[in-house]
């Protein structure tokens, strides 16, 4: 440590808690229960190893072996998922400390319990997911590559984990999950989103679906689409008003090419319909139709002949 | 290690030692203080316990050991910060030996003093960018909420300490804290650019802004917006002029809507102005306008009758 | 561990037990040599050790130490790369155990060796596309700054190294190493993709690249392009058919501003063309020519005198 900040340590450390004392919502001194973000992430990382045997954690499995490491695997994530759910649900009543610990702890325990019982339906869910991904992309060589590689495959499959908790009322933990999903991929779904079946996202980058969109079966999705809100009611202090349906409502069998950006929770995009590359669309479109600009008038001029 | 490449172990080696020699730009063989990245990004780390006490780092915070954590913190970060200054002053005065070591030390060590005495300022600035957030997203539950898990309020953290060491004169590592913020949200902001009070990025996924663009208060800004340079006057050589203003200036009060694009040094986007999504956008906008592409002329073309 | 779960473990067990049983494509149970993501992320940056020495990994090389460490690199990476490359060729083949393992070992150390002999010729690639970021970027104050910091010469670097590798006919490990740098940058180029000297990416956020794009030299782009797929010409089943060109053909010294989509396995983009931002084009384009959208007709209204 140099000597400069040593003499002035004292000052330096006197400056900085005065900044504490001004101010309650930047710091938490005295407030238990804060979850972690690093094991929610580890939680991510061990439903995973729940839903995929063999491709995630343990590499080794057998039909003989297989069923400990289930048994195993439920234990660990029953513990942790209890804890930080815990966490959350006393972050979410308030930051002082926990008046029925008793009681947390028992909702915290029958949440986890009801998720783990889910984790079966989550994989008949993914595996269409991964079917489509395998139909829809020409660049797909198998489904194992897609379960193994895609960025978008990864971040629906923690999004339909994080959607699975928002479901039995956990706090604060479905959104640190597709955070860290958002921030692995650039695919940013927020928990609270309706997804239907069969549904691939491609190349995932840059992808915004926000948290009152509703999106039917066999949709299809590129990079840098937004599926966002057009403007927000305001109250009388100028703040926007929380609680409403925002974003759009995408039927069945839809498909949005790269860039292009829907928004408003009174857009409806019909059954069936195709949204090409970069349009801007905020009213709906009836089903079955073809959405592109009005002919991409481009100039094309030479540099050749400038005159 | 396979038997094919020990035979021809000696040969490889001088391959690439012989490419070695051929160029000294890719390579730093004799070259010392290369800052270290990975100290840098721990750098960003323990600056952000000491700006948001209780939610990273030590969770247990109580009004009693906080003064030990926030002198503890202060003593290891002055030691890296000066460590890694040091190295960074090295790197950009040249690769060979340090000639007046003493002078960079002491440099290094008033640089990081400097830091640390304006980390109540940063806390104070942070704060106001937080309450942007949350008044500005109907998403956002809590203030908590968004300093814990928002990715545009953290690519927003590392631009405002690297914006503090940029101005403070530390070369290299302002860019090298940013590239860390931009790999982990997608959002690109340089250190270089100067942004004013109650600054809030949505989504932050694919926004970059670029080293010489000016923001003024309350701005508003979404996912895929580009802030960025029209095009590069070139010296004699045909390489770009490196140091003029090349992006825009935002005015107070501005929204810039998703995926937008605003272009050019000159262009000026006034005070209070809204930027409807996607637009495409490289001359001045004169203040309280909205500025959207002309009726949105899509092509609604039915699938069913093709004729 | 609760009590809830404690007493369901059995069932819990069984019943994802059972939804394995019903699907062999979202688990590998009895499937060995899966590759190792982690491993193979290691091999990326062991590469990059020996691509630019002293940039990353081992700081202090001199003349005297350089030899030894080059050896030693080329040791490890040979060893990880047989050993990956076998785990590769073995997933490719089928799940069973191995029916000729002398001979899958002996076919992954000859692409290791084969792969480590082509070092010294990526290394003038990637020097030159050093040199092009630095002369394209008015940002950019050194080469060196390009190498340690730039995350589109990060993505390109693993682009690079990933290409070889394919060429040389390792299955699998070229795409998780893109995707390991499209995670990292934002930036999704495909290995298959064919890129020519010279290419620069800036910012590199939400660029995608599509496995049978062809790029000549001196092309440089920015965030947010997309060169895609029109549509996918579709097999009796309704899938999508796999091995077409489908992606665009960029010819040398074509400029491609931000967020511009170019689509279609026919579409050329002739020599010396610059492209606007924002543009979406799904036709070719003659050389020497400036691609923009037509007058950039935006609506301007000012918000004062609403009538």
């Amino acid at each position: 440590m140099n000597k400069l900040v040593n003499q002035d340590l004292e000052k330096l450390t006197e400056d900085i808690l005065s900044s504490y004392a001004k101010d309650g919502q930047t710091q938490r001194i005295g407030c238990m229960f804060l979850p972690s973000r690093s094991r929610i992430v580890e939680i991510v990382e061990l439903t995973r190893q729940l839903l995929f045997p063999g491709y995630f954690g343990h590499k080794l499995l057998t039909a003989e072996n297989v069923r400990f490491h289930v048994g195993n695997l439920l234990s660990k994530l029953s513990g942790d998922l209890t804890e930080q759910i815990n966490h959350c649900l006393c972050t979410e009543r308030g930051c002082t400390e926990c008046h029925d610990a008793e009681k947390c702890q028992a909702d915290a325990a029958g949440m986890a319990h009801e998720f783990l019982s889910r984790v079966g339906r989550m994989r008949g869910s993914l595996l269409l997911d991964a079917q489509a991904a395998y139909d829809g992309d020409p660049a797909a060589k198998t489904i194992s590559e897609v379960v193994y590689c895609y960025p978008g495959f990864y971040a629906l499959t923690v999004y339909r984990v994080a959607h699975e908790l928002l479901e039995i009322g956990v706090p604060l933990m479905p959104r640190i999950m597709t955070e860290h999903a958002h921030s692995t991929t650039g695919c940013d779904i927020h928990p609270g989103a309706k997804i239907g079946r069969r549904f691939f996202i491609d190349h995932a980058t840059g992808v915004v679906i926000g948290e009152t969109t509703h999106i039917g079966d066999r949709v299809k999705i590129y990079q840098g689409v937004t599926l966002g809100a057009l403007s927000f009611p305001k109250d009388e202090r100028g703040r926007v008003i929380k609680g409403l349906k925002r974003h759009p409502t995408i039927e069945d069998d839809v498909i949005i090419y790269a860039n292009a950006t829907i928004l408003g929770g009174e857009t409806v995009i019909g059954k069936g319909v195709t949204v090409a590359a970069n349009t801007f669309i905020t009213e709906s479109v009836t089903a079955d139709s073809l959405v592109t600009h009005e002919a991409p008038k481009l100039q094309v001029r030479s540099k050749r002949h400038k005159s």
